[in-house]
């Protein structure tokens, strides 16, 4: 996430009541996630094991729970609880408006575009032209649609990542502060949930055609011309290529990458990364040949076994 | 689907530019896929493996993309391209309405249903007596509801099948025009999904009971009596006879039978059809005796060589 | 379920046209499922299999459908059909009663709470303080939520018990009197539903976090601060103690215990109930390291039977 005008180090320093390491006038352009950071940034860490990662990343500023010695060119905000000021920087710069009307004053909406009754489309939200929103859609703040896009009813685009701190006390929340972006001619069926990026975007490439009640969790990248069939539930910061099939009752974990032009059949779970051009069945997850295999050799044992 | 007027071959192929073979005045009273084409219909093909299939069909008119002999008493569309031209005549017949109400004022609603708020209903929906639709339902264009069905919040009827053609350039949709029938005493939970035909109907029979977040798509048939729990998912074009009982989560593959009073137990994927009155559990599927046998032979096994 | 004031015997006996035995001033003070029933409640039981359980429960007056020996200081009611008479007294003391507003007069919603466009708040809903309820979500009447609880967008609250008594004629609706309650700190993702209790409460604890998609059926009971991912579903009757994990598309059997801490795997289904503090993994359920150690088994079998 970009902050729309360039801010100061002491400026930020100010609004979280930290102290800080380096120019008082040091540039700071936005907030991002490890996996998401640009020069300009601001990224958190927490634990010493991440201290290394954070600070050779391509964020400029880094808020830490320890005074550690500044590398060249960055600067550092030292936090007693870097999670909880990460937090309260995108709160400032990102805050929640709640809405008035059903359809934001401040949504662009393309020529040709319709939107049927019962819809909801939140502040900023940009929608192209001739696509088709059918009833009772809700459009989280800031999503993106491009061109020929259908979202079919009851879908939701942009609610929070599911992403918590285990604190003694109780699940701390990370603020999502990111966007949906659909390309054009993508098509959503009904009932679907695609969650907000946390401080990234989560985007639905170009041609892809998604099924009824399939999840799509924060910050994924999903490629162009892919098939997801209905009740498939991806997990968050996953990458799927261009091509891709997941039939139905899929599931993934988080931060897998599905190669270009594998197919996933019915209910397996993808348990770790796939290369593309394959297809695979099961869970935890194996080629299909393979698996196929497998079953026969089992029930041969299991026939041998019997007669014994 | 039938046209509202008999329409004839000279008047479709001007519509969608093609040679035609037969009397100019050959009538045509609808349009239809292959497995629900009747006498009067249209039939698309545009693969030589089908064309036996589609000639020796019900439909009296083929749209076919190669000048082959005309069968006695039918008559021939000559398209480069079928598919397309198949969209072209279901988008000039059956043309998608947008709607300025949330409920449509061609929509009849029997005596004694209750329309709770924030519910939409599409153009020329038919609701039987002592319904009660509870709030944010949606309900597409065209849906014919029975008496004494309750819709819970959130459920859609009648979103597009899930059905594309794989071009070069893109996922190009088999428009749906098909509807969604849901007779007698049938109640649907929450946040489902039942999809329209695409040219024929969804149907579900009288009594069926239908829990939370299940998944019904495109042309499938339930019978009569059915329970069907939470989650499952239903793919398109299956028949599911009277009397079955689906437990949670369960899945099927497209195209499927599953047999008169069959109960499928929890997660199982129905990955083929299945004959009536048998219990089955596990993907792919078994009968559930015998897959709880083989679990039981596979754990003697496992010990035996735990041993070694 | 409580009555507003308290009734006689006689009183109830005369709205089911039954039969009793006890004193006709008799008091009851509400209605209850055998699992949930205290002194004052009426219980009802249609087959002698479960009759001595029900007039040895907390209960005291009995709807059964045979004139037995009335235990000391009990009451009976005495009707061909207790299931249907059941009913009828929900029915009278319970009414559906519809909605002409998106959000009742009757509801009482806290300071600071924001309720975004598109909403539907049934009657006699309590919502606490600093809560936000985004779009399109629905919640059913009587439901109560504590403070700082967040219903993302699309999620519905208090939807029927799917729960029936199988009939020759049909399949007939035990009707769902009870509540949904969410206590403080609560967050429900997008197009989750959690049922209400068919006369008990469907309860989720302080804290606890429900990603997108997940069902909760009638009178389950959630711990605090439990994690709860995505597509999961929790059938009716279950107890899901503190701190429990469950991952994505999760399944669970009704009426089963979840202990303390206990951590369920990606798409296991929880077919029996689990001690706490373990994790647990595969259909049927094993601990998740039992279940590794026989795929590991399993794979050098196979390994070798290939040999062979």
């Amino acid at each position: 996430m970009k902050f729309k005008t360039v801010q100061t180090l002491q400026k930020i320093a100010t609004l979280i009541d930290a102290k800080f390491v380096g120019d008082q006038d040091f540039k700071i352009s936005g907030i991002n996630e490890i996996h998401v950071v640009e020069p300009g940034d601001i990224v958190f860490v927490d634990h010493p094991k991440y201290y290394g990662k954070a600070l050779e990343s391509a964020a400029t500023t880094i808020l830490i729970n320890k005074e550690v010695e500044c590398p060249n060119g960055k600067s550092l905000l030292i936090s007693d609880d870097p999670f909880r000021d990460f937090n309260k920087i995108t709160k400032h710069y990102y805050p929640f408006i709640s809405s008035k009307e059903s359809i934001s004053a401040s949504a662009i909406i393309g020529e040709g575009s319709i939107i049927q009754p019962n819809v909801f489309i939140g502040n900023y939200v940009t929608i192209g032209k001739n696509c088709i929103i059918h009833p009772n859609v809700t459009i989280y703040d800031n999503a993106v649609i491009g061109d020929n896009v259908v979202l079919h009813a009851n879908t939701v685009l942009g609610a929070d990542a599911f992403y918590y701190k285990n604190r003694p006390e109780g699940f701390d929340q990370l603020i999502s502060g990111g966007r949906v972006i659909l390309k054009d001619n993508v098509h959503i069926g009904a009932s679907c949930t695609i969650d907000r990026g946390v401080t990234g975007d989560t985007t639905i490439g170009d041609g892809t055609k998604i099924d009824n009640q399939v999840h799509v969790g924060h910050d994924t990248k999903i490629g162009k011309k892919c098939l997801i069939a209905s009740q498939t539930g991806i997990a968050g910061c996953v990458i799927i290529e261009d091509g891709v099939t997941l039939w139905g009752q899929v599931g993934t974990n988080s931060g897998i990458t599905i190669g270009k032009g594998a197919v996933i059949l019915g209910q397996t779970g993808v348990t770790k990364s796939v290369p593309g051009g394959k297809t695979y069945f099961g869970t935890p997850i194996s080629e299909s040949r393979e698996k196929l295999k497998e079953l026969a050799y089992l029930k041969r044992l299991i026939r041998e076994e019997k007669k014994r």
